[in-house]
């Protein structure tokens, strides 16, 4: 079975950052493929990449990018596919000068940005697309949101316990 | 027929900034519902809001704000829609404090931030997710990608007609 | 007896830096509850608790959120009370994220901001707010300024102790 | 009558931008002081302003400056009372510089930061605070906070109105 | 005869800002090709452009761009040629997006980063680059440095002379 | 005999800080004092210190100061003296607070801004204001301009050696 | 009779931002010189300029640049005496960029920075250090302080007078 | 024989920041004169060296600098030679500072603005600006960028590698 996620990098140092959304993805059962493309070493691999994944079942894609972070935007300027971009944190600018550069994309090509560093709404946002079209992907959605609720509880939960210790 | 898409914002002095996405996504043919709903003014009726939008056939959300810009993201916490989030610059600071307070959202709640001020792409990402599930949709956004580089081309063919004047 | 200022916070890993607060409020015998409520995780039960917290007692909510930080401004929504918001650096932008997001709060919806992970100041400014109301709480404020004096005279004593040595 | 709010600024040339807060506050029928009281230009007279305020009343300190923005602080650090400060654009750096030349205050002596220019949320902190006080002026932000929902209403009525126009 | 620099920019929007450096260029005798080239609507003609250039007799090449500003990084990363990059002032956040967007290029694909809007000193860096090769362009670039020297003479003689009149 | 140049600083945290500014005031033989005063914990004190320090015999006053780092600017506005400030790098935002709440000081209350942290050009900036009047302290600056050269020098030397060696 | 204060500045186009100041040295009975001196158009004349400055009788020599604004900081490191730099807001970037090019000096060469476009505090700072040696600059000094109360005590008389007409 | 491109920084603590760059040059074969240049400490030497740097047969050459970073273009409004910049990070503004101050130059002086602290690419511009004239420095940039592609190869082969292994 073909991968229904792509999720791609300029060079495997980002990988550490964007593990958590890739184990995210795998936890809500969608099949991901994850690669090194740079917009700058393999502009060339990139725009053939980028021109085919939907052919091969790829439905949304995720690049994460520092620094000038080009990746999101040329591959979503290739894909006629929805294109989440995760600014990294990479350089001196702590990652401002990436998140500028994934999200201010002129009109004509859209590209999704999420946070600095933040892989795992990049995984989320992917799973919120795909439930557009799956009732079992949207459903473990509403389910996520139910675990986030949970957790708060618990953290009541403990902070009560911590008081009443004192 | 129920709408598609919702296009979402606080006040409507951000609406001549919206009219631009609102007019894309009706050239791709998308049902569009516009509806002035605040984070900050009529909190609740936006939880109402945004709980229900998929139960009434709302694919995706986009959501527009300035200034502190809570709008997308509080509607994000509680819909499984994706949610797009609108940048606007309402504020002497220029869009800068939207642009965060919109792309900065927390793990476990994302919103797919654009540019500042930019509805068309908001527009263009909302078809895009949509091409995930109606072919339809799909063909459009490619064909829309060719009239980007027809645009160009004429540029280029004004560009040689001045040149030859002088 | 019930609390008259409420400590929320979107997660318990906020809590170390709010911790200093929470602590000067307990100097100052002002009755604190401590609460983790998430605006992106439990925007229910924060509508809920921000609604409900004047009728429970409380006079003064004291919200601290990092990032996006939706949290004071969307408590500051629902309730009529004073809501102090406390921006937390937990993302690589420092905390200019959230403190953007709690100062820009749009014309209607005031939220009392105070310095990045300053805790401390919250707790002096709810403090200040109940003088207004209780004179042995605005007693208190008077006493804890000249305090602040004598620590500055210490200060210079220590000083010219140091000097003498040499 | 005494004021109970004393809204303060270091130039006159900043009253066009306070005037909508000195109206709410009006609106609101909470009695106010309007004067000119600078930090740079006139720094005793400000000490002596600040110190007295409590005894003269005054309830709440409403602090307006630009640019270095010292008065908001300053004020703060000679009273008891709650001091809201509103940051006003008046240099090149359009209001950045109070923003942060306001909100950044040590631990000890906290000044409620507003956002940029936003005179009306400073009355309506102040209102707030006060309603600790007097339920008159606590039932008065409860009605605000109502006719803020009733103009978003109105909006989507003009909005539908529009829509079927066309 | 063949171009030796090529200007190129995504839209002819930016040609108004370029056109103090096409002209200095003209100035200079170096024979200019301006053409619209956009990494973000044509991204494979783009890639065509660059990896064709230096086979046409290109020596360096110009590429203005504003936002995201992926033009002139992404032309590098396909040419040998040297590339100078001009951020270009057309959103909301002034230039400072597209500045960050071409400066920050990860190590091994450099832009030559000019001034916000500056396309005058991308014509100059163009010059001084093709004096490396050439003596005639070297020594315009000599007979420049000395104009500028004159200017400011010319200046002072005013400056006196109108000191004098009053 | 009297202190010719104050260095004073809101607490003793700060002192690490000054000290390189306050030794290179001792090797210049410029008397100085050096003192803990708050703008914000003790403003009366600040503001008499201010008042009298050309009195006792100051003729250069230092203030260093962090965050919202209101400590120069209030010192100006009460003293005739020239005041030089040196922004502290306290607080998340890593001096950018501070360098702007000091630069940004409105027209008629001048403050010599340094660059963040930076005590050493405070004590030179001083060395050079007290060298319009001194002969002696002049002479010592150009020994110390001198001596920057010498230091190049040795680098360069040093850079040679290692370079023989491998 | 020389002039005791130069004011350069590296085009005649900063001139009218530099007026305020001009006008405030003349009223102080300062005499000043003006000129067109520019770091990257005139580098020799600039060295030339500024190691002879002191011989001619100049004390404190001003100087405005925007941009990369190199004009002040270069001077400094040339000449012994104090040297007092103005950022001109004349980019994209509003000054922002000049600010941190003239206030960020490394240790060993001071410049006594200024706010955004403010010759005025330029002009008082230039007349602070010469009343560290001449007793009647120092009283100018002292009598605008004074003069600054009376401005505020004005707008007080003119907020009063408008009350009552109310 | 003599340097063809030369390095220059104003501290020998900018040497481990550059030395990426000085490798990469000799890599390329390109003959490298390193040297410390300070424009703040050496201005004269500066001056000289920059003046006579194209008749020692220089061709480029590559200026590093922090802070205020006055280097590159003060080198570059003396000598006729492309100039490139490298903004070090060596205050607390993490050199945000030096980037502005490199990048905004003025038009007339240009200066090709490298990535903070990226040496590398100021090697690769000098090298890709020495292929204009040299067949054999341009065919090793086609080389190198060939072998950036095969870095990329080889990050995926590893990735498939730990990917079955687990």
């Amino acid at each position: 079975m073909n991968a229904t996620v792509a999720v791609i990098m300029g060079s495997d140092s980002d990988l550490p950052k964007m593990q958590r959304g890739i184990d995210l993805l795998s936890e809500f059962n969608i099949k991901t493929e994850v690669k090194i493309v740079s917009a700058h070493r393999t502009p060339e691999m990139m725009i053939r990449f980028a021109k085919n994944a939907h052919k091969k079942g790829i439905k949304v894609i995720i690049a994460a990018a520092g620094g000038a972070a080009h990746l999101p935007g040329m591959v979503a300027s290739v894909t006629p596919l929805p294109v989440i971009g995760v600014p990294i944190s990479v350089t001196k600018l702590d990652g401002m000068d990436a998140l500028l550069s994934i999200a201010q994309m002129p009109a004509g090509v859209p590209v999704a940005t999420m946070a600095v560093d933040n892989s795992a709404n990049a995984a989320l946002m992917a799973a919120r697309i795909l439930g557009v079209k799956s009732k079992v992907t949207f459903n473990k959605v509403v389910d996520y949101q139910k675990k986030l609720k949970v957790k708060v509880d618990n953290m009541n939960k403990k902070l009560k316990k911590n008081k009443k210790k004192k």
